[in-house]
């Protein structure tokens, strides 16, 4: 094997469609770092149980799981028309739908789906299994090729050698392959780039320490954890050429929502005069939110900051906490927004707009 | 009692010498936040051990305890004459110095006792021993007002109702009482001031979520734990007026080494335009220093950042980490620098050199 072909095939893909045996191969990505374990999904309750327990995570991920789980639950319908399929097919979108009813990305597959069946008008209920197989896979295929393509655009902002930084996880495991921060990374990994990542822990969940520097050494990228109060000092001391992060939301004027510490990372990486890209599939941006300020930022639970994952409490009983999940990066402070139909540069209100009538 | 008095009372101190008892009440700073604990001391082994196993840590609040070490020690001995006290001494100096090998403070209190030893030169055994117990006292209370004076000049800086942002533990429990940068946050409390304070979690030994939390709520003060990623989204929020600090060293030229993430916020603060300003007594400034680069920066074993705390693996197993304990805020990110002599403001250089003149 060439190594363009072992790093590629080292890249973990944490939903596979598996044609011949009509399963879900998923990574459960609750027991990581501890254990690299792949679940078979034949049955769409199994699927339900995957994304409530959120052993799938990332919203492409997810949004592939439970398209699989329309075609999962379709399959077993006994029904006999169009129609009757069609009633059925209703309950199983509704039921999936109640997996996790707070994620964006999990409506929008499940509502393609239903524009795919719809699209079968008439046809036998065969048939229309078989189409609404096509379309899983179809949604697989496209999400990967919007992070290749992202990765191929990342990459050419990059040198050999260089050191990243990255904040949470936007990697292959939330994605079909690559991710989208992450997919420069492994794109020149392929290329024998010899990127060195410095990931920062990103508290309170650990994304960072627990899939981030875990999926990138399992490819076996040179990765670094620091702790985020880090990222200063790593900078300082000149490891550090590039920031790339993902993002939840773009507004039209560039502002990117994305996990907490994320415009904290931005300030710095001005301040020291590093580049700092935001990996955004145009999925995410939203023409329709006009600046950061119309983002709202969910506010999380104490436990995460004062208990969570700890032995013994550390912190004082009933401390009280601030617990913002995201918070809002600044456009003045992104040096450019990589999405998978090229690479926007300032200003944001322009550019932003132009590729989406290109 | 007047407001002034409950929170004076309320303010916990670490280290008090109890006259009557001829004991060294300390907190035992392990069982935080926990449990709120006091080991009365009277034998010097308990005070080797108490300082061996961090039960007193800070280095003021390690210094008082030394001193006080020497005493209970010197105490011990049936020696009758100046020169066989001083022989024993010698070996109590020695013993107590294994403490802590690391600690500076350590060896500056117990150089100090041998100076006072040395200046009852000739007196009888027992006056001897009354003069170690009165110098330790006197380290104790000398600290006390170091504290106080920060504290002062420090509130000057502030105004009522404003946010305050600390990182690590600069406070009361880190010395004979009020702290460095938490002594203005204390007087403030007395005074009225109404401050809120944010105390950075500080990764990876979380003093802020552990002491600084702790201790100011213990005494009352409104104090928010927040993960050190969220110090710019409480700054974008406008909810910090001022960042207070503490530091382990000050370089002629105004660089500032402190716990790890220290510059980071300097670099937000500046962003945001807030002040940020480092309480540093006088016996932390170097002048022979030049700047920051001359600071050797301590780094750490991998499992602070991995696994301490945790209950499950929190990053892959191996994975590399770089853990930095300390690092350096450049001086021109610095408003002004408080000590017990004043507050200094740029240019640091003849600022610095001048104060030690006056």
């Amino acid at each position: 094997m060439k190594k363009r072909d072992i790093i590629e095939s080292a890249i973990v893909q944490s939903v596979i469609l598996k044609d011949d045996e009509d399963a879900l191969v998923l990574l459960d990505q609750t027991l990581l770092p501890a254990e690299k374990k792949f679940l078979k999904i034949k049955e769409m309750k199994d699927l339900w149980e995957a994304i409530y327990e959120l052993k799938v995570r990332g919203a492409p991920a997810i949004g592939i799981a439970a398209a699989f789980g329309i075609y999962l639950g379709t399959k077993a319908s006994t029904a006999k028309t169009y129609e009757d399929l069609y009633t059925d097919f209703k309950k199983i979108k509704e039921y999936l739908a109640s997996s996790r009813p707070t994620a964006v990305n999990l409506f929008w597959a499940l509502n393609r789906m239903e524009d795919r069946f719809k699209k079968e008008v008439g046809k036998p209920p065969q048939e229309i299994k078989t189409a609404l197989k096509d379309e899983a896979e179809k949604i697989r295929q496209e999400d990967e090729a919007v992070c290749a393509a992202i990765g191929k655009y990342g990459l050419s902002l990059l040198k050999p050698n260089w050191g990243i930084l990255t904040h949470c996880n936007a990697g292959t495991i939330a994605t079909s392959k690559y991710g989208t921060a992450l997919a420069p990374i492994y794109l020149g990994e392929a290329e024998n780039y010899n990127l060195k990542v410095y990931a920062d822990e990103t508290r309170p969940l650990l994304q960072g320490a627990r899939l981030t520097a875990w999926e990138l050494k399992e490819a076996g990228v040179d990765v670094t954890l620091i702790c985020d109060n880090m990222a200063s000092i790593v900078m300082q001391e000149g490891k550090i050429q590039a920031v790339l992060v993902g993002c939840d939301r773009v507004a039209a004027n560039g502002d990117a929502a994305n996990k907490i510490g994320t415009s904290g990372v931005a300030i710095l990486a001005k301040y020291y005069g590093i580049p700092f890209y935001v990996c955004a599939p145009m999925s995410t941006i939203d023409m329709d939110c006009k600046t950061g300020e119309d983002i709202h930022i969910e506010l999380r639970p104490d436990e995460e900051v004062t208990s969570k994952w700890y032995v013994k409490p550390m912190a004082p009983k009933d401390v009280k906490t601030y617990n913002p999940a995201f918070d809002v990066t600044d456009c003045n402070l992104i040096t450019a927004i990589i999405t998978e139909k090229g690479i926007i540069y300032p200003p944001y209100v322009e550019n932003l707009a132009a590729i989406f009538r290109s």
